[in-house]
């Protein structure tokens, strides 16, 4: 894989995106739901948020790609989540998780243990959270010990490099790890985009609403690494202009769907990357 | 109806709403369930948000009208929602429905089906989602096919003209279909109300919000038909005000919250629109 | 009680919270729980949103301070808040309660009565839900009558003062009491704290988010009243700057971030305030 080719298929991923306006569901938590919504229609798709099981099994059909988030739990998701899992699966419908506050509770384990049969084809989440989850999935041999607290991540992407890889190996598709500088694997190449801004840090819903956009391009990309890249990368484009209009977290949020909104396909597959083999 | 008495009327309305402060309850979906209290509040209303069916009791008894939205559905939302609407109905209370997302689950068409009974005062949606209700009540004749994808529209304001005079005749309330051209009819008068901006169709939420002012006006219009087209008005207003100081759609949601705070009830009124029999 | 002291008092905490980035996690309503989040982010802590009892229950015993708010009621609330504040009584946890919408629905009465052998760290609430709560655990002599109407107080805080004493009395915490003028309580003392802006009252989840942000502060102040009086300085502070910028609700939203974000610990401490026994 060169770099220039892959440049080439960001471009057309949201410049496919942008002509097509994809719907990507999501099954998400409740805290951020309106910020993905906000995200995935400001880069140009289209949001629908269900939490039925018949529902999920309707946006899994009707979409080319869906968005599981297992933040807020109901007492219903579990039979949510799996089931549309289930039907994605069978579909050879694209999905992307977002293994969010992994560790808390019976029912999140439960699921996240339940969605390995269905192998997400992009796994999005902070360093921590890849680590536990390539530990709970036990595809990591000797991995690193995860350190999650609450939602927050206490351990560096390096850190979690070796798991991202062995996840991706699994699951045949991408994992992208959010942190100062991220990371996406598809397991046989990573590459390491730079940008962004420390007020992602600073609101709730930078790590949840990049995987709903993920769930976007993958409607429209050649294959789960592209679109997780391409999200990473406007992302990274969009934090970094939004900051230098931005006077705190407040007005940086409102600035970076602004940012989101009119981020070119050119200026995204330009956001600097650099590209390796794993 | 002269358009000069429906100005006057429009008015009163909304100089009523911020004299007296008047509630409006909601049970409404977890995407957009923020940005409806904020705007109900913008206008002037007081918002309270509720799930359970005896607390949807308690809110149809205390105010003078009620918004429902069916959006994410949880698993008692139909007890609640039914529940809910039986009582406005048996009182003789206004309320609003919001038909998002029309044919995703079963859950959704027992809810809709059940609410043809209890008559809504306020029907708001856009032309696929009205075009979908009328032919689910089976009031529009040989109406035309709804296209709904998800929660966006696929047909314009005009394809949904019958749809929504069918409808309006049979709840004798109103019907508001939002579009370029924002429609409301009573069933004998349309009025067609113009301005808005592009960027009340890229923020999730700008439908939803609607819906909850409608609610608020309707507390203190002297009917149904003034109490939407005051909503649809100021959307319109606000929304062409808004997307002058907007970047993006993120600056315009923060900037059209500020103008709806600010827009006078003359500037409501005069908003252009247009006039005519159904 | 010095007035200087609880000053050096409230530095200590701010700091402490913007070093240590403390989790406070939360059982909060879907309407306003984005602005929680953001507002515990923006002082300096670490925000985690929960709905099931086991959740709730590992958020009690990792963080040192927890948020209930009874705003939006769910089918299984009743059980995950009152396991939630079993466990956090037992191991002596500070916890911060919000009664909101107190009066509405049987389930919320079932809670709040609940509680009171679980007795809150902080009470936090308007004018009208002080003194219902008062009165619904009999605490408080021939108190006012409460004039809870939805969400909003109809009563001034002067009314809540002799409520909100002896509620501090029995807890044995504290308890703040939001309008123009703010009352915080330890049952011995009471501050008064000035500043704010009426655009505070033109948002909703003003005091919802104030309540969050005593529970980060409450994870590093030596005691309830230190916590509650540095979340209400806080909150007077970038009232009052925000709206120096504000053109509306909606832009106030966004720079009230800000300015909780940028607001220094001795600028928190010195925000005109008044102390006096109780």
């Amino acid at each position: 894989m060169q770099k220039s080719d892959l440049q080439s298929h960001i471009i057309e991923t949201v410049r496919a995106v942008k002509t097509t306006n994809p719907m990507a569901g999501s099954i998400t938590n409740s805290v951020t739901i309106n910020f993905v919504a906000n995200a995935q229609i400001a880069v140009g798709g289209s949001a629908a948020m269900v939490y039925l099981p018949d529902e999920g099994e309707f946006l899994a059909k009707a979409g080319s790609a869906l968005y599981i988030n297992v933040g807020t739990l109901m007492t219903n998701s579990q039979e949510t989540m799996l089931h549309t899992a289930k039907v994605l699966h069978e579909l050879g419908k694209q999905w992307v998780l977002d293994p969010v506050a992994i560790g808390i509770g019976q029912m999140r384990s439960n699921i996240l243990m339940g969605f390995k049969d269905y192998k997400p084809s992009i796994i999005r989440g902070n360093a921590s959270e890849i680590i536990a989850l390539a530990n709970q999935w036990d595809v990591a041999g000797d991995g690193a010990t995860s350190q999650v607290r609450g939602v927050d991540s206490t351990q560096s992407v390096d850190e979690a490099r070796e798991a991202a890889v062995a996840l991706a190996r699994f699951t045949q598709g991408a994992v992208a790890v959010s942190g100062e500088i991220d990371l996406v694997t598809d397991g046989h190449f990573i590459a390491s985009s730079q940008g962004g801004s420390r007020f992602l840090t600073q609101i709730t819903g930078s790590g949840c609403s990049l995987g709903g956009v993920c769930a976007v391009y993958a409607c429209t990309a050649p294959n789960p690494f592209t679109a997780a890249l391409t999200g990473i990368n406007v992302y990274n484009l969009a934090g970094k202009r939004a900051e230098t209009y931005a006077k705190g977290p407040g007005s940086f949020q409102s600035s970076f769907l602004d940012e989101l909104y009119k981020a070119s396909p050119e200026d995204i597959a330009n956001n600097p990357f650099k590209l390796e083999e794993a």
